[in-house]
């Protein structure tokens, strides 16, 4: 489909994911609240099957596949969390999922990727060597690839994370959420313009990787270059679907600090008792560094993920 | 009263602290039943109120009081997680909490303490002084000692965490806490008793601080001397009226190596993203040192608290 995914198709999704993913809990904080002025509803996809809200997109896209057109796999390139979430659904249906990764992942996301069954190919740590190891690969194979957000169908599935808080909590004020590539952020999007009564959507993007603020700033996809920040879930590049959509309904790209992305993910694992991954803690770090945005405000943030080496902890 | 909290007792504390603290989730994962082979039902009194089921018993005791009776506040020595809960609990009541802490207690605990307006009175590091300094307190303020367990309202109130894992999970083989000075392995006791049908308690202790599998052993309560374990909430003694409950309804105490401590308390981070301390991973821990004992049995296991400073873990 080359429209934006319709009300119908982000309910499909929903039907046809809820096998397999949880319907993740919506956790609020007293401390976090008093803290902020607004009363936060975080959506927990650090819960969410295989760490993160990858899973729903990936699982909608494996099993909205027909069976001829599955039968020799599915392949993408990733070093991140829809690496993992896309083996996990293939596994789920059968099939095989055939992943590119840099030859400088973290061992931690190989092994990861491993235990759900997906077969590695790595390669140069380069964008061109992954793009053509991924053709390559799908050639020889005759998998299908299943881009990480630049998909419509990926853009329906992540978006039921959305639907799920918007149907738990019908009065928020603010949706908010990360943004590297745009699948979380544009799906969430439509659900609120779908389902929601006039909720404004938001994004928090690291300062270091301001991508997003810059494409929506200058009206085109600037492409993320050289991107610094301890939030690695988000530095890719908005992609030719998910542009569109978050020009037209997103409000704002609030822009955060590497110090407040940290303090905020502290901040979560001590005061929420849960483990969220870097990329998870910048919607909380823009709460607090634009106070005035969000003050008074019902406010859901999707903590978008939890997948992070525990050994490796940044304060 | 004298004689153990009867059922009725516990349902009062269930009614009487409901206002006040969370009915906490019972979590499960698919990976650690996976690799123990149990059904394991996870009971997250890391969530609840000042982070521990601690808030539990304080809340009872607190609310317990007689207005006249209370009117001058309540006392104790902690340094760990009563002291926290009761300086809540005092504050829902609007009544003062003296808490003696020793001058060596961690920085986060003693902030902790102050930020829900307990009255700290700091003392040498040494039991007795604890205790000259706790009595001089109570004399000259007039506060009521609550004790940390060895106190049947104390027992009471924590009963509530394994009534409540009952109510959620009535097919449970095994209940699992962790055991220290015993008010919430004994309240898990008589809970299973009153409330569970042929549920066997059990109980998860540090090796390095095995007070409580030698009091079992030898019939008569064997006091925690020098102990030595990263898992601070369980270094105390039996008491008096926590070791007779354990005595007749605890079926064995299970010891946990120091590592197997730590390796569980990073599965959980890891596997369930939730944040627990290193006393509430005594329980996974001994899951996986006798798996012989809880192979194929639905388990259910009260993690105890989150109260952990996430810049000095021990990994």
């Amino acid at each position: 489909m080359d429209a934006p995914p319709k009300a119908k198709d982000i309910r499909a999704a929903a039907e046809r994911i809820a096998p397999f993913v949880h319907r993740t809990p919506v956790l609020q904080s007293c401390y976090l609240n008093h803290l902020t002025g607004c009363t936060l509803f975080f959506k927990c996809e650090n819960f969410q099957k295989a760490g993160a809200f990858k899973s729903r997109g990936a699982v909608n896209a494996v099993f909205s596949l027909g069976a001829n057109e599955s039968a020799a796999g599915v392949c993408t390139h990733s070093s991140g969390n829809h690496a993992q979430a896309l083996a996990r659904a293939a596994a789920l249906r059968g099939i095989p999922a055939f992943i590119v990764m840099p030859e400088n992942a973290p061992e931690v996301k190989v092994a990861a990727v491993k235990h759900y069954g997906g077969r590695i190919t790595f390669c140069e740590p380069t964008l061109s060597s992954r793009e053509e190891t991924l053709s390559g690969l799908a050639a020889t194979t005759g998998a299908i690839e299943i881009h990480p957000y630049n998909n419509n169908v990926i853009i329906a599935g992540q978006a039921t994370a959305g639907m799920e808080l918007i149907e738990a909590i019908p009065a928020l004020n603010i949706l908010l959420t990360p943004v590297g590539g745009g699948g979380l952020l544009s799906g969430t999007a439509l659900s609120a313009h779908y389902f929601g009564k006039g909720i404004g959507v938001m994004a928090a993007e690291p300062a270091g990787a301001d991508d997003a603020w810059r494409s929506l700033k200058e009206g085109r996809i600037v492409p993320s270059e050289n991107p610094k920040t301890i939030a690695d879930g988000l530095l890719t590049s908005l992609g030719s679907r998910t542009f569109p959509i978050i020009r037209q309904y997103v409000s704002a790209i609030h822009r955060v600090s590497e110090g407040g992305i940290i303090a905020a993910m502290q901040l979560i694992w001590e005061r929420m008792k849960i483990v969220v991954e870097p990329s998870a803690a910048t919607g909380l770090a823009a709460v607090l560094e634009y106070p005035d945005v969000f003050r008074g405000r019902k406010t859901g943030i999707i903590l978008s993920g939890g997948n992070v080496d525990v050994k490796k902890l940044p304060w």
